[in-house]
């Protein structure tokens, strides 16, 4: 077994102390004589997995008991459609600033549901950069403003909190959420697929602050009402418990590690070597976007020479460094560096990277 | 390591060799060097997974090729909202066959979207048997007819699909899927969650014929849209992968046992050991479904003198068997023997049950 360095934009690599773990746990959780993925969900022990993964992401998070937390499935473009059923009525305005691919695809789940104005919109600059809160055009009304905190593919990323007033702000948090400290009041509600720093995929976490779910919303089925999940404590129906599980572990990994001041700390010194050896470059390697917009978390760029994208590709490669490719809508690279990448892993990269441009440039 | 005979409902038992191959495989999948939990879903290696088990289940379940199969979020639940949303009009008419929990729980999700009928229903026999199809009263113009092939909660199973003419059948059968040869060209649609007889929670098979995906449905966001997922074939949004990855080596384990009709037969003989068990008893054991109603699946029993449940229930954890306790709408004990139970297990329960009753009957 050789473990590669991955730097899959999502489901992307997770910490080996976790994977070890969940080898270790697969046929027999604590004694049991059962997996934790074959015992029921209402059982004592997948209740104590779930309740201390609650409890760790808050602490981590430092999340305050007036926002609930939730464990669900359908992944942030599901939460997506759901903050328009359960927080808009029919037809009510809902403000959304679109720095990206995520938030267009935030912006068409909502479509059916309300009165989605585009208050900004970074696509006229090929979404190299956040157009200034000034120019923003919030509506008077609005159900609540939405953005994208950080673009998985662009590699945008807000590096502040957006003041909105007294509209509740709500976030798609999949590609950064735990990177930083955050000041979880300031918004209505936080939704992240778990899959890119929170480590597996098949579950979504929902941070929504509980005087919100007093609102109508629109007709909709028990199972897409965040109030009966809220009530039902995520288990509304049978959750992805392994997943669910497997994010405890990562949480648990990350309080060991520091928590998320300590991450906060490494995602920059990871993210500053990457663009450092790119600026570097005399152009050899480009990242196209504004400086003050650069994403700690996703790092696309181009080759000068696309026609070495692939010999790139393929020595990265042998060199133990995989899923660089970048995504089919941008091209050229993209080194994804989440939490559960190791410092270790970028300076391979860097060092990849810098050799690279010695034998082609 | 000790592994119990695990009778849990669901979550349930896992085969062990599929256990043991996600173990081996959880650092490094295939020598790629990162686990299949961490790579992209779109990447050549999951596209792999996800291909072979779609085309595994086709074989096992011998699905027509004009039936789309999906691996989707949300358990089997959130099919039962997305149905109305999907293949009724606002307001039309869906004809609902409740025999059990399960049954109710599918119609009160369709609520907001159509004119729910209950056609039939065994509330009144406490859900003790199966209305006979000559007592249903089918509207005329209902867009489907839904019922629940297997209801784990009661243990009331058809043992024969229905005939309902020219509406198309609609199914859940999350606790059923696979356990025996089924003709899917009589349904229009079947869902099951797959945390019982199909392996991992986390992700659900739907299983539609194609043509009624022209229906337009009633207003619904994209992730909410069977005709999307199936053109995005179940990647509308990162799926599941590693919940999809188990259930694959599920599809592969039950190909490699003999298929379906082998299931069926040691489905039918582990049936038989717990019934045979339980009638033998002179009532120190109960099962109160008729018996053409029985399922296979899960055998709810009751002691004459309740005093005797926890004694029960603690001696057979001592004796290796998990995972007894009915469930709290029922009371009473559930044996829940998936395809994944094997029948040294239900032997075992069987001797235990036996030897339980001679020293407390």
């Amino acid at each position: 077994m050789s473990r590669a360095y991955n730097f899959s934009a999502g489901p992307a690599t997770l910490p080996e102390p976790v994977l070890l773990q969940a080898q270790a746990e697969m046929l027999d959780w604590h004694g049991v004589g059962a997996s934790i993925v074959e015992l029921s969900h209402r059982g004592p022990e997948f209740m104590q997995v779930a309740q201390e993964a609650e409890a760790d992401l808050r602490t981590l998070m430092a999340i305050p008991d007036d926002y609930a937390v939730l464990f669900l499935q359908g992944g942030a473009t599901t939460q997506q459609a759901l903050i328009a059923l359960n927080f808009a009525n029919p037809g009510q305005t809902a403000d959304y600033v679109i720095t990206g691919h995520w938030g267009k695809t935030a912006l068409k789940q909502v479509k059916p549901y309300v009165n989605a104005q585009i208050v900004a919109n970074g696509e006229g600059g090929g979404f190299r950069d956040i157009p200034a809160r000034s120019e923003w055009k919030l509506s008077d009304d609005a159900a609540y403003v939405h953005y994208t905190a950080n673009e998985t593919i662009h590699g945008v990323e807000f590096r502040d909190i957006p003041d909105v007033g007294g509209v509740p702000l709500f976030a798609d948090f999949s590609s950064s959420i735990a990177a930083e400290p955050l000041d979880v009041s300031k918004f209505g509600l936080i939704y992240a697929g778990a899959q890119k720093n929170l480590g597996p995929v098949g579950v979504a976490v929902v941070i929504v602050r509980r005087d919100l779910l007093e609102r109508a919303g629109q007709p909709r089925a028990e199972i897409l009402d965040y109030r009966a999940h809220v009530k039902g404590e995520s288990m509304l129906n049978t959750p992805p418990t392994w997943n669910w599980y497997l994010a405890g572990l990562v949480f648990k990994w990350m309080i060991r590690e520091g928590g998320v001041a300590e991450f906060a700390r490494r995602n920059a010194r990871k993210a500053a070597l990457l663009y450092d050896v790119i600026d570097g470059s005399g152009g050899f390697y480009r990242n196209e976007v504004a400086t003050t917009a650069r994403s700690r978390m996703n790092v696309p760029f181009f080759l000068r020479d696309d026609a070495l994208d692939k010999p790139f590709l393929k020595e990265a490669e042998a060199a133990g460094l995989i899923s660089l490719k970048g995504h089919r809508a941008l091209g050229g690279m993209r080194a994804s560096i989440y939490n559960a990448m190791p410092e270790a892993g970028v300076q391979a990269l860097a060092s990849f990277m810098r050799d690279f441009q010695q034998r082609n440039g």
